[in-house]
């Protein structure tokens, strides 16, 4: 006999089911921003969920499968970022840019530099990682180098693609050498590159 | 009672020791160009450089000591490169860097895109890597700005450090994005939008 899906309001074992979840998915895109797939170990993840060992797989089919969730849940917390900063149209295009690195910047002082970009990590493990992997991180670079266009395309609609990909593919470098150098230096220095190269005559 | 090294030509078991040694740091090198180091096994590497398992320690104190000695073959492989090219007194200053970044667009073709820079690979494990593993890399990306920067200085004396600071901090972004789009697209992009900054009037 097929067990019935009660009506109306759900159990509250189902409203645990849901923030477990959302708790290893929290903790779980921190160890991707800090240590990257390989090294983040899922015995250390579900003590700091607090969620009992062995119970991973109730919640998600394997690590490969948990670290797909993960990079789209750090894709949507990114792009709403950026949309806050990038679409604010009570500010001049390139001053939203500079918004953003500022708020940039904040994060990473935060976590004292010992925590990067998701996509960045996982990009620099590739070949230990699912193929699909490389395909979902650049998807997500794309998405942003989308955002970044429309924002630039106000400055200038013919330079506003290349400009986009410049600025993401420079950018994960500029985090790199921030968490290097424990300092958000990198991360103005490339700002201030970049912003000159679009002011540019 | 302390054994005499004898004189002359060493034994031939010192050459064996070195050139294993060797042999274990060209695959050193090349695994943590592809997979960095925490996804790097002992195992598989001595496999590979058919070294017999359990041998390890008799050329390495440890995995840790190991990586270091492998930073130290990468930086002096990689600098002389670079003083290859930008040194070469034949050619323009902006040339010479058009000529590394060609060589290094083939040398990612030749791999498949599936070895990246050895620096950017382990800046991303920071986190999971020993403190002096941070200096180092630090260290290593300061040497190639130095040497950027007496190429361009040619250019511009006031503007060279900022330039090559910029370039080494976007170039990292670049090789990664080149893995993610298994393609030398992202090298020749950032190249271009390098080249248009330092040649901006």
């Amino acid at each position: 006999m097929v067990q019935q899906r009660r009506r109306g309001r759900p159990p509250k074992s189902d409203d645990g089911y849901s923030l477990t979840r959302q708790r290893l998915i929290r903790e779980g895109v921190a160890a991707l921003t800090g240590k990257g797939f390989v090294a983040s170990g899922l015995e250390e993840l579900l003590t700091r969920a607090q969620v009992p060992k062995g119970s991973f797989y109730y919640y998600f089919a394997s690590k490969e499968a948990f670290g797909l969730v993960l990079i789209d849940a750090y894709a949507a917390y990114f792009n709403a970022k950026l949309d806050c900063w990038l679409k604010d149209e009570k500010t001049e295009p390139v001053e939203r840019l500079r918004n953003f690195i500022a708020d940039a910047c904040r994060g990473m002082e935060r976590h004292g530099f010992r925590r990067g970009c998701l996509i960045g990590n996982l990009g620099q493990e590739l070949v230990a990682l699912p193929d699909e992997y490389r395909t979902a991180l650049r998807d997500v670079l794309r998405g942003w180098e989308d955002r970044l266009t429309a924002c630039l395309l106000l400055v200038d609609p013919i330079r506003a693609r290349d400009w986009a990909r410049f600025f993401w593919t420079g950018w994960e470098g500029a985090v790199l050498r921030a968490r290097l150098e424990r300092s958000a230096g990198p991360l103005r220095d490339f700002q201030d590159g970049f912003i000159g190269l679009i002011l540019a005559p």
